[in-house]
């Protein structure tokens, strides 16, 4: 499996580390973090990760191309040309298109998800159909060979999801195992819809300070 | 907030990361990856770090102490005094001593866990009480000021209990709505409970395999 996974200035560290840490876990794979050069690139977290490689240096035809998602950072790229290219050029060739969170908002800009129903976080939900695609409010969706997450930690259900259409059941349910998925929320508070009025107000206002 | 995360060669990323992107949340806070020196540290993934501080500029009274886990990365730090010497004299600083995953064994060979409760991934739980502490099989475990979460993915529900016994629920519960923490796992295999017993099987294998 040649998976490629596209990281960038104030990238949502999460919804990248989702998916990186289960697919690590499959055998005969070998992933590439992808940016225009391999200088350093800040997270919108204190880390900052090291490209293993540049846009030119890529693989031409990936197995998975993956896109994860943010704010400021992510809107940045939808109208990055350089960035667009890559995306375009790569998701033509790859078996499987792929992102979390806002992320499927790069795949859309790069006319990735035209004609497809896909998944993003709960805030970006109606900015999909501005590229064509037909937003589905799952935690994950798989149409043809696009798959897409929702928002930053649902990139562990969707990378599980996603190894276990590929590779099959038994692959996923160890790696679930290894990494003991068994989640235990501390609150009823992961969507709009179970979360309190005044919560999805705070978020609602943090998501626009940031976006800016 | 001052929260000092460690960060080492071969650590399991997403131990890190589930506690690193809740907390970067935290208003007024300040997080420090800190290593031996500032080289770049390359995770168990793709993924490659770069320290934002040397043990030797970090706080020296932290709020919150941090160690994630992994496998040989991580047994390889029970025996590096260097590594211990930084984490039991901040240890003896910090409002909170904490780890995810096998990190925890990292906390007690630094002498930070005799008598106290706390948890790890449940392949290293019976490794515990080689260190004074009490396992306890939780997703977390609060004990005074030692908070530890269970493996990998507990960091997740274990960074927003935290966030929530520091800072209160209503920040702890807009962090979990912004991160869209509604988790679906895809299978019933998160535990050795719930799994299927060759599963079990297959990853106690692989634990082996990476450990040595």
């Amino acid at each position: 499996m040649k998976i490629t996974m596209l990281i960038y200035p104030q990238m949502t560290l999460l919804d990248l580390v989702g998916p990186l840490q289960i697919w690590s876990l499959w055998p005969d794979s070998e992933t590439q973090l992808v940016w225009k050069d391999t200088n350093p690139v800040p997270s919108d977290s204190a880390a900052t990760l090291v490209p293993t490689h540049s846009f030119a240096d890529a693989w031409a035809d990936p197995d998975i191309l993956f896109a994860g998602g943010g704010t400021a950072g992510t809107f940045a790229l939808l109208e990055d040309q350089e960035v667009l290219d890559f995306m375009r050029d790569r998701g033509r060739e790859a078996q499987w298109v792929t992102s979390v969170c806002t992320g499927a908002l790069v795949l859309g800009a790069a006319g990735l998800l035209d004609g497809y129903k896909a998944t993003t976080h709960w805030m970006a939900m109606d900015m999909l159909s501005n590229f064509g695609a037909e937003p589905v409010q799952e935690r994950w969706v798989i149409d043809r060979n696009r798959a897409t997450g929702g928002g930053v930690t649902a990139g562990i259900d969707f990378g599980l999801a996603l190894m276990a259409e590929v590779a099959g059941e038994d692959l996923a349910r160890t790696v679930q195992l290894a990494i003991e998925y068994a989640p235990k929320p501390p609150f009823a508070s992961g969507t709009p819809e179970e979360a309190r009025p005044e919560t999805v107000e705070l978020v609602k206002t943090l998501f626009a300070s940031q976006s800016n």
